[in-house]
């Protein structure tokens, strides 16, 4: 009754990526491998993953649309809510426990799928519902389970362990499971890369297809909304890796704008630069990715040198990526080469070395350079046991501390904001203010900012760029210049004149 | 930094509808009022209500875009998280508790709002930081507080009621304020007719735009994204009342199609007809919607012919609809209808009243006739102290049974859907089996379902219908036909051949 899954794969049509169901399967079996190589993992162990559970608003019966928790789609790509799965570490098989629906459900669901619907949509070798639990685990007379419980790094949030009826008769351990986990999921397969590979693409052309219909008097929350239409109609993208980040003019400097606060609403001027950070999600793989660019489709030569400065910070991280290298390194790269382009604008001045040591870089970016992606857009894993976080501006808003090794997906975002309490602070103190050239920053206060996020994977001797959309300036005012011969002869809703009702 | 609401306005720009914080402010006067007329209510009571909290996806830090708590935004229309708010009883008088920000969220949320901006964005009388809400009530030395507790009759869940730390030192009544805040929320006041008003004219242009751009080929999320990007563009409906059904061919049988374990994957087949419920809200007032046509544009006779049964039990309940008539014999008039009408295509047979005494349309249509809509889209009164769920088929589905007075606001949802598992019980049913025309009805499954779902407001001497959609067999295929001729042209992304990576 749904998109029906009898070989193995997800896709949303022809015209979209097909997705075997042994990308979970290698997951499953590189997670084997990792905890029989752990000597604190017996013989006979069982891993018990719980996955997402079904939901309503508040009090209310309205159910928002279901999304998979991370860890279980990592290990299982189970589109439902309320599952079970298991996995015997010393064999790799894969049990899953999806709930029983009662008849009457047929009603409402269609027809019921069976136990074997559900071991050949997801490619496992056992199914058995989700009651069963207790009893099925008992007769594999394990060892030890071991369940998820472990602290994410970007939230401070600790994942919630299985709990079934009747766990307490077995022996459970709860630490061991996440910091291997997470490991695994730093690392993507083929497989992966290739889900990531077409979420990006897909992400990619919507940016382009926003860069053609954009024009002054737009609503910010209009380009959401072309971005997220071009996602699903196009690419089969349901749903978007995160909240679209679409601030025009002085929003720009707002890094979490598009909330519910500052939903996206304000009306774009012309001569605003347009910071527009909005990706899709196919099959709950990410993509993150940024463009900046002016509304009207020519940069100011302000705006270009702002731009260009991001760009060659962004451009010098690329050239710099491979494995072996630092990502706080990296970080200090992109800094370092803000620095010299501001200097050269005039913006600051002095020596770049000692503008370094005072951290000056996070007055302009206070965010981190990046930060891994996978199932989740901040991905697991930034900082294993052994790392630290930094306590320095910019530094501590590092997602990862780590050394680079191949596999590894990461957004390298470097960005230039003009953020006055920033600014403001940086004036008042006397290690950057001699620094600062505060007449010039001055003509650049409202001006918003710029970021240039692009998602990569790390190679042994460099990367590959994942997102492929205008870069240069040159790139960019060419392919918005096509887009207002194509689209712009047509009235917004706005030029419509007010609602009648 | 956002949507500046320095007029007590909340607007998504000049074509899209501005709705003063007076409706708000007249939720609370004819809350306050009810309650000085309960004799429970000691003078000197003060209503406390908790907003709803941010919160991320699982451990990630994900967060889902934030939407108001219904109760909470029906009192006071804050658009974000944790909040509290307090009411005077007395006096009507309404304070505001936001969240007080750490200094450094400038950096990430733009400039920081005040007590006084939010005073003004919400007009209301006080504002002061969540922190003091226990000092501030405190000073007010209220006799009671009145909190929030009580089952949603859709859901069975119970509403959360405030805590703060010190409600330990007050006086607390957490029972007296649901049954009468609920029953509020049952009329609506004309402030939020206007705003039901425009998110059903908004979602009704969706609908036409589908109907318009639909055509054999596409995948049902086409059809879902196609409608959400004319809500968001078109009217500033960010969000969506609730996940689109958007089911094809057989799937149009399915009543809960659409969530993310059948997510409107099917490729639509010409001679497939299609079950479209779709909504969009606007400032948390709901719209539901449904359009049932042939993919091709051209109903097939069966098509037309249960298409038709439909609609003249909709128009039917349309015509009965005014104050003083009870839900239950409008849900029983539209059986009546519907089984008349199969009767003369010869799906039935025999006589209607005795079909009626055995239930037979509850074999056609499962579910109940329609419910209330407001800020939920199955609004919240349907089942008040002294009214009782039936148990018997398709009654026992109805949201509520009340009595029908002016100012409710409801869908009429009459569906006929050919759905195995029901038509086999019927056929095993020796009550039923004797009314029932076995080769006819064979020819009929694998239909699929029809819907037609207008929203309506019950006047004294009749009702406003709020949805204006085609809904006449020939006004549906002018515009289909209008449709085919302005965008068929154009290939879809499924017809472009395969992606190339
Ligand atoms: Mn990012
Ligand atoms: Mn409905």
């Amino acid at each position: 009754m749904d998109s029906k899954r009898t070989q193995h794969t997800f896709s949303r049509g022809g015209h979209t990526l097909v997705v075997p169901t042994k990308l979970f399967k290698e997951n499953r079996e590189k997670l084997c491998q990792k905890l029989r190589e752990n000597k604190k993992v017996p013989q006979g162990s069982i891993v018990i993953l719980q996955g997402g559970e079904a939901d309503t608003r508040y009090c209310s019966d309205h159910e928002p649309l279901f999304r998979q928790e991370s860890y279980f789609h990592w290990a299982f790509g189970v589109e439902e809510p309320d599952f079970y799965g298991a996995i015997e570490v010393d064999t790799g098989r894969a049990i899953l426990f999806p709930p029983k629906l009662p008849d009457s459900y047929a009603v409402w669901m269609g027809k019921l799928q069976t136990e074997e619907d559900f071991k050949v949509r997801y490619g496992v070798e056992e199914v058995h519902w989700a009651l069963q639990i207790s009893q099925i685990i008992c007769n594999k007379k394990p060892s030890l389970l071991l369940t998820l419980r472990g602290q994410n790094s970007d939230s401070g949030k600790h994942s919630r362990e299985a709990v079934f009826d009747g766990i307490g008769e077995f022996k459970v351990d709860n630490k061991l499971l996440h910091p291997e986990i997470a490991e695994c999921r730093v690392f993507k397969s083929d497989l992966e890369l290739e889900v990531l590979r077409y979420a990006n693409r897909i992400s990619s052309d919507a940016h382009k297809q926003v860069m053609r219909q954009i024009r002054p008097g737009m609503y910010e929350y209009q380009l959401e909304s072309l971005f997220h239409h071009y996602c699903s109609f196009h690419g089969g993208l349901r749903l978007l890796a995160y909240t679209c980040v679409c601030g025009s003019g002085e929003n720009g400097a707002v890094l979490h704008y598009g909330h519910a606060g500052a939903p996206n609403a304000k009306q774009i001027n012309d001569g605003d630069i347009c910071l527009l950070d909005m990706g899709g999600e196919y099959y709950c793989y990410a993509s993150d990715i940024t463009c900046s660019y002016p509304a009207n489709g020519k940069f100011t030569p302000k705006q270009r040198a702002i731009y260009e400065t991001v760009l060659k910070a962004n451009r010098a991280v690329m050239a710099a990526v491979k494995a072996g290298v630092s990502w706080v390194d990296m970080h200090l790269l992109a800094n370092r080469v803000h620095l010299e382009e501001l200097k050269k604008l005039g913006l600051v001045q002095g020596d770049v070395d000692e503008m370094m040591k005072v951290h000056l870089g996070a007055v302009f970016m206070p965010h981190g350079l990046g930060h891994f992606m996978g199932c989740d857009t901040h991905d697991v894993g930034g900082y294993p046991e052994g790392t630290e976080r930094s306590d320095k501006p910019g530094l501590k808003s590092l997602r990862t501390v780590r050394e680079l090794k191949p596999r590894m997906v990461l957004t390298i975002e470097p960005g230039i904001y003009f953020i006055d309490v920033l600014l403001d602070q940086a004036l008042q103190n006397p290690e950057q203010a001699p620094f600062l050239n505060r007449e010039v920053i001055d003509t650049y206060r409202g001006f918003g900012g710029v970021r240039i996020e692009d998602n990569i994977v790390v190679r042994e001797d460099g990367m590959e760029l994942l997102t492929c959309v205008p870069r240069t300036v040159e790139e960019i005012e060419a392919l918005m210049e096509d887009g207002r011969k194509l689209h712009h002869q047509q009235l917004l809703p706005q030029e419509m004149g007010k609602p009648t009702m």
